[in-house]
Parts: structure tokens; sequence; C-alpha cells
């Protein structure tokens, strides 16, 4: 007999699918160099690995130069961004950022990442947005990119969006981030809470 | 013993690469809460999940406030969008959306989801697109989003785009939608049927 | 026996995660019309597929129409992008591109591709910048897409950034592609060579 048997009770096995394997990677010989083994989670609560940041964005409101880590680089469409409120919910205003990302909630706590992509918004009712961006990191703890996008569903307590890739200690990963809103002031700053879990990762052998 | 067994000529495996298995969990004592396995198609033709949905795109036009659900927010780049087209390929036109979805191919018929993102035009001799959206479920039948990202190949019959994404009900999902024109009223309506096929599924145990 | 069993000593796994087999797809009856199984990589050195190919940007300039093959389509944030160099850093500069893509470096060699998409710079203090583009493949070799996104750190020699989806010969893959600058005119042109590296492949079965 050669190569791998499965008794009869694999029949079950519907053609349409394969149920990816929980086994140990014994016996394998040869790991090569750079070796990498893909972890996939069993549960929504146990990601492989899971961290909080707080984004920090500060818009340019035409006199804060210094301070500002973020642009609007298009007008909103004025007929639909205030066809429902009188004071506008910006649609189509995109924003280009490159913004602060720390480990505790203060701005001014310890970096851990540069934010850098975009939102806009994208809803005449109220205020929502879409964004896509790169968690960068270069600190003693990390380095490498977690890449992320999807919808910043602004009228949801919290709202996920997907870890699509990364770079470097994120090789390959996946995952979700669960965005919420933890302060703001006015239109010119606002911070977002984002719990990062990872459902796979590609782990370095021994 | 039950399950699987893996003899010597497991050594043929190239030190390149692994191959998904294609095993049953049996055997594996404690799920943990809120468990997923991951489910790998085994088939273009056989994908974990599949949906056909219509996205229906009604640019503001200038005169149609109440009814329009996107609008463009760069003009285009004059020169390069009628070099070729006396009438120009609107490249670098990008237009923000907040399009319905619905189940059947009527505009009227019953929203399954919004479509929210942005497509932009970017080729001189004809047009084309790229796009990047979410679809925002919020039914009796599914919650959460599917982030999609690709190439709108408009000169191709059909063309695929890639689902890297999703969350909620689609937690972690991967896959292709394939999109066609199937209607369209000069250039403020269109209408594009979404076929989503899901090949990688991440389904709640029992 | 040697190799991997499943008894009860697969209870070693923690209830956290599963490490994907390393198992042929040998004695696996009635495989679908379509079949295709996905490979994972086991180390960073060894993707499932490799390539290394150049991305030629021609920008519009104002007076190269019949060349240029990218267009900027929003202004810089004028008081960010000159806030540190005196000559700007284009900071919120958005640009829509239709970029041949070769395999040898010079612009006139055999063409592979073209990629489709957008680039911004983000940063006040250098140039950087943050893309997302699908190569669009349609030759003898290969037809199909590559899906990509990320951060260009242009202050890096070279840097990552996530293959994120792929569609036709590239259908669902993922990987890595490291970039860097290779030749560059002024402000109208550049050149990227790209390595592209694939660490999760569907191939098709035989």
């Amino acid at each position: 007999m050669q190569g791998l048997s499965m008794n009869p009770s694999s029949k079950q096995l519907s053609s349409l699918s394969v149920v990816v394997a929980a086994v140990l990677l014994l016996g394998l010989a040869g790991v090569a160099h750079g070796g990498r083994r893909l972890i996939v989670s069993r549960s929504e609560d146990e990601p492989c690995k899971k961290m909080t940041v707080y984004y920090h964005d500060i818009l340019y409101s035409g006199n804060n130069t210094a301070n500002a880590t973020s642009a609007a680089v298009t007008k909103p469409a004025a007929a639909l961004s205030t066809s429902h409120w009188a004071n506008g919910t910006f649609f189509g205003l995109l924003v280009v950022f490159d913004d602060l990302v720390t480990e505790e909630q203060a701005l001014s706590s310890e970096p851990v990442a540069r934010a850098q992509g975009f939102y806009f918004y994208d809803k005449k009712e109220q205020y929502n947005a879409w964004m896509a961006f790169s968690l960068v990191f270069n600190s003693t703890a990390y380095t490498g990119t977690l890449n992320l996008m999807g919808a910043d569903l602004m009228y949801e307590k919290t709202r996920d969006i997907s870890v699509v890739g990364g770079t470097g200690d994120f090789f390959m990963s996946r995952g979700i981030a669960t965005l919420s809103l933890v302060a703001y002031e006015g239109t010119v700053y606002f911070r977002l809470k984002m719990d990062i879990k990872l459902y796979e990762c590609y782990v370095k052998d021994h």
C-alpha cells in the first residue's frame, strides 16, 4: 500500500470540498531554510495572533500643517453629501493618511506602527466610510506590514474589516480587525481602537 | 487504528510545498466555543458557497440627487481620456459608490446588500476599470461583509475579480466573483451580474 | 510504520489552532471536473510559483499623450506636501495607471502583462507611496490576473507588498511581491522590479 489510506468513512466527504486537517507535522524530514508552517485557527475566539492598537487621524484643517497626518484630496460630491443632512455627510471626500498607531490610547503614548492608506465617505444618509491601508511596523517588537481593507460602517458601534495579507513578521497572515471609535474632536481628530485578530499565521520552524 | 496513516512514501513530497489534506476531523477532542473549520474547495466548479447578485450603479448626473447612489470625485485626465476615442474613455475618473445589490435583476427587486467602494477608469484606448468594494449584507439571510478587488476588464464579456476576505457570516472567506454587464442606460446607470463563488469557507462547528 | 498517524497523541494539539497537514492526496476517489489542489509552501525560500517582472510607469507630463500610461487625478495637499521638503513630497497626489509590465528590464522588451491600478503619495517627510493594482496577463504563457496591495515604502531599498488573490491561471493565489526601484527619469518615468513569489497555489489535477 502506498501513500495515504483513508478508511471507508472518508467517503462521507462530499466531492465538494476538503476539510483542512488537524494533524501534527511529525515525521516530515528536511525542513527547508526559512521554513514556515501555516497555522489555521479553530475558533473565532482563539486567533493565532492578537493585538489591540489605536489609530490617530489628524486631518489637515488649513492651519495645522505641523501636526496633520492626513488630508482630503477630493471634494465631497456636494449634491449627494447634503441631500439628507443639512451639514453634509462628505459623500465622495477621499482622505490620504500616514497616521500614528499606538499601543495605548493616548496620542502621546508609545508608537507601534504607522497606518498608511486612504478612506473615503460613501453614504448620502449618514456618515459612513470605506478604507484600505497598511499597518507599517518598525519597532523592537515587530517589523513588517499588515494589509487591511473593508467597510468602516460608522453607524455600527463596532465593525469588522479584513486583514488580507502581511509581510515580514506577519508573512502571509490573514484575519479580521474590529474597529470602534473611541474619541474625536470636531472634524479634525478621531481615534479608532483596532482589535486585530489573525486566524491564519505562518509560524517559523524552530 | 482509524483515520490517516502516512508510510515512507510520503518522502516523495518535495520540500517545496505541502498539499492540504482531505481528511475528516475525526478524533479531535475539545472543539472550542466559536469553533470554525476551514473548508477548501476541491474544484473550480464546486465552490463551498455560491450566490448570484446584481449590482446597480446610478451615477450622479447633476439632476438626480434623490436616486443617485454614486458620484465621480475626480475629473478624467483629459488628454489621456480623449487621446483615442473622440468621446473619451474617462481615464482617471474615480467614482465612489454606495450601490444597491439585489437578488433578482430588477432594480426594484428585493435588496440583499449594499456595495460600498470605488472604481476608476484606467485605459486610454477603451473603457476599462478597476474596483475595490465591500458587499455589506444586513438581511434575514446574511449579516456580514465580503471584500473584493480587481480589474474590471470591460472589454471582456465576463471577467473575474478576487474575494479577498469576509466578516460575519462570511468570516475569513476567499473566492472569485465573475462580473458581466447585463444592462445600462447611457452613462447614468449600469447593472452588473456578480456570480460569487467562495472556495475557502470557515464553517461553524455544530 | 512511520510518519503520521492520528492516534490519541493528536490531543497534544492545542485547541487554539490546527497545523495544515503535509500529506498526499492519493487514494481520493472521484476528483471533480475542474479539480484543483491547494499547495501551501513550506518555506519563504521556496514559493510554489515565482517570477520576476518589470513595471514601467510613464506619467502624463502635459505633452506626452501618446506615450503616457498613467496620470495624476488629484493634486497634492500643498501645505502637507511641502512642509518638509522645499520641492514637495506630493502628499495626497493620486495616480491612476495602465502600465506596461515586461519580462526583461528594457521598456522595449517583451510585454508580459499590464499593471492596472493606482498609487498615491502619503508622507510629509519623504517620498512614500501606497498602491493597489492588478497584473493582467494575456500572453501565450499566462492568462488571468494577480491582485496586489500594500505600502510602497520608497525609502527602503526593497519592500514587500501582498498578493491577495488571483484569477485564471493564478486562481486563488496568495503571496508576496518584493519591489525595488531600478531606474527613473525625473518625475516622468520610473521602473520597478517586482519579484513575485506565490506561497499558496491551487494547482490543476492531472
